[in-house]
């Protein structure tokens, strides 16, 4: 990473000439940024995160456009067996309310699917195998393979662009499993930015999983 | 779409605090223009397109960040059985170079090849289906569907980032189910903006498939 | 311009693999995007302006990344004497509050402050022509003309970007000058896309200049 | 600054599931995508540059858009006496090319230009003491000043755009104030990133004023 509360202190006193004062005034600089919407300062800060996620949520990662991405290529790289998320949270839909999922708790319900999905993650492996063994091009044979199977990329992102992406993903609206991956990207946002995400928690989140 | 050939000539205008003049003198300009890698008038000819393509070619799609994407939700959305991207063009790997895939020849190898496919991704769609009807969340009985699974999205973008599109997708070194895209969207944008695309790929394109 | 509030709706509705419904429920939707923070549809709304505007305030607009700018180039073409900007509404800092400023209600001093500037500009420009007459690159000769210097540029912007210029610009924060441009970009704005506009000042405007 | 030749060197290799090899492996692996136009493991490479430049240098840098600007407000900060560019090198347009300017030769010439300049820049100065002395406010007194006033910026940005700067702007097209710049950042640049600065020279420069 590069840059941290600090960082954003001083972009914001370059508005007046000014540079670091006390850790006092500093961090109350922070707080004012944040609580005015002044978001330019946090672009100073600069994270590289290495991600190992399902496709699909890496598709919803992607669609967040201000950071670089540089992701494990499937057409050139083979997938190995293992590389499939089986989730454990496995939710059912809400008849009140058709964007809502909610745990399922019967357990025979909950071993009953996953293990239907990995006889299918299983079967679609078996498929992609059987391709390749016929000489069937990588870029190929992957499009039988399942939204669950693992890719991986590298993120670089800004705290501005990555608070917007807390915003949006640790947030009960959004899918179970990137909730997952936004609070553990808010932990290392936290521990190398505290006041940065404090005053963020405070003024400028929108979600309703973090807390101060 | 918004703006034409026209438009860029008159966003480049202004530069000299000027408009539009002969037919023979604004086309000469888009020709300078792209000849001399000035590509911001091009950016106020503006694009919609409503695209339908397989998650594999989508998620190639979305890299491109410069542009608005507005997409089908598979977390809200059942999946129609017949949805499903079966290729006709099977290519094989080249021994002298994994980079590369060629169409294979083989008639029997091919029928085989794609009957394996549609009997995974018909597979697939049945576990999909068992799942949703044991009440699991779509969002999540999704996530045994394969990358073949067709999606649509909405896509704006302007011409300066769709040239940058097709420099990319419209080449030989892109899968060949997004070059057929990157050829469709070329045709469009051949029949819209003619000066621009003809100076496009006399200048600026780099790919090897598009003719003037 | 490109699309209008149905633009938005039919963007917004491929995430459900649907289209425009009724009048009433296609604007309900506009509300509802709004209120829950999903501003992507707005993107596919796309407009172009032709403004002209003094540099000091050029450079707060150019401030906005999401968009597309050409400019007049001062570089190359001649500045005309009348093309500065005097203002009418002068005003002086208060006390309390160094980011304040308030209309001069003295005549006297409004008249003394206007013809300090009118007389500098006066002897600027004819610095600016002097130089040109001893030969001087018209790029540098420029660099004795002051901000108040009218430039004009062609500016594309989508609905979603223009909306985030209007909370900054359309605020009592931001410099008046920039103020005036902000709210008839708003006005255009409501007539084009009343629903969205409408929606925009109910839910998403953080500013406080601008009404329903 | 974040990361370095490595930095882009990881990011390109996880699209093949790799990570650093030897250093001759590693440095081919620039110059090969440098010369395929790869450049989104550039992006992984960030800097943070505090940039003193007059009013119509900082005019060009901002137009770059993929990058973050936090500057000087010179709505709140009083500009000191001394804040002006004073050009040694001035420059006469050539007849046959009104887009050239070359150094002036003629000593009298030269010590003209730079005298007129010189005053004007101190009588624009004298005014803008003035209003401020009536009480107008700091926002609107500066209208008074010149392009040439110097101004201050934070600009954080990724090695793929910097790269987009430095052809653009350490090119002789460019003005000839913003190419010293572009110099003086491309030193830099090939101080930290040797490998990507030769190959960036060798395969990507599309500008004449740098060397590898």
């Amino acid at each position: 990473m590069m840059g941290d509360d600090y960082a954003a202190v001083k972009a914001a006193r370059v508005s007046y000439g000014q540079g670091l004062k006390t850790p006092e005034r500093d961090r109350a600089l922070i707080f004012y940024l944040m609580e005015h919407g002044h978001e330019t300062p946090f672009e100073h800060i600069v994270f590289t995160f290495h991600v190992k996620a399902p496709l699909f949520v890496a598709r919803q990662w992607f669609r967040h456009r201000i950071g670089s991405f540089n992701e494990i290529s499937q057409r050139y790289t083979e997938i190995k067996e293992e590389e499939f998320y089986i989730p454990e949270n496995v939710r059912v839909n809400v008849p009140e309310d058709r964007q809502k999922a909610v745990p399922v708790e019967d357990e025979e319900l909950l071993e009953k699917a996953r293990s239907l999905m990995v006889k299918s993650f299983e079967d679609s492996y078996i498929t992609y195998k059987e391709l390749l063994a016929l000489g069937v091009a990588r870029e190929l044979a992957r499009i039988v393979l399942p939204l669950s199977t693992y890719t991986q990329f590298y993120w670089t992102v800004n705290a501005r662009s990555l608070m917007n992406f807390l915003n949006l993903r640790a947030d009960s609206h959004a899918q179970w499993e990137i909730q997952q991956y936004a609070i553990a990207i808010a932990r290392m946002f936290k521990e190398k930015c505290p006041w940065t995400y404090e005053a963020f928690t405070k003024y400028a989140y929108r979600g309703d999983l973090l807390e101060a």
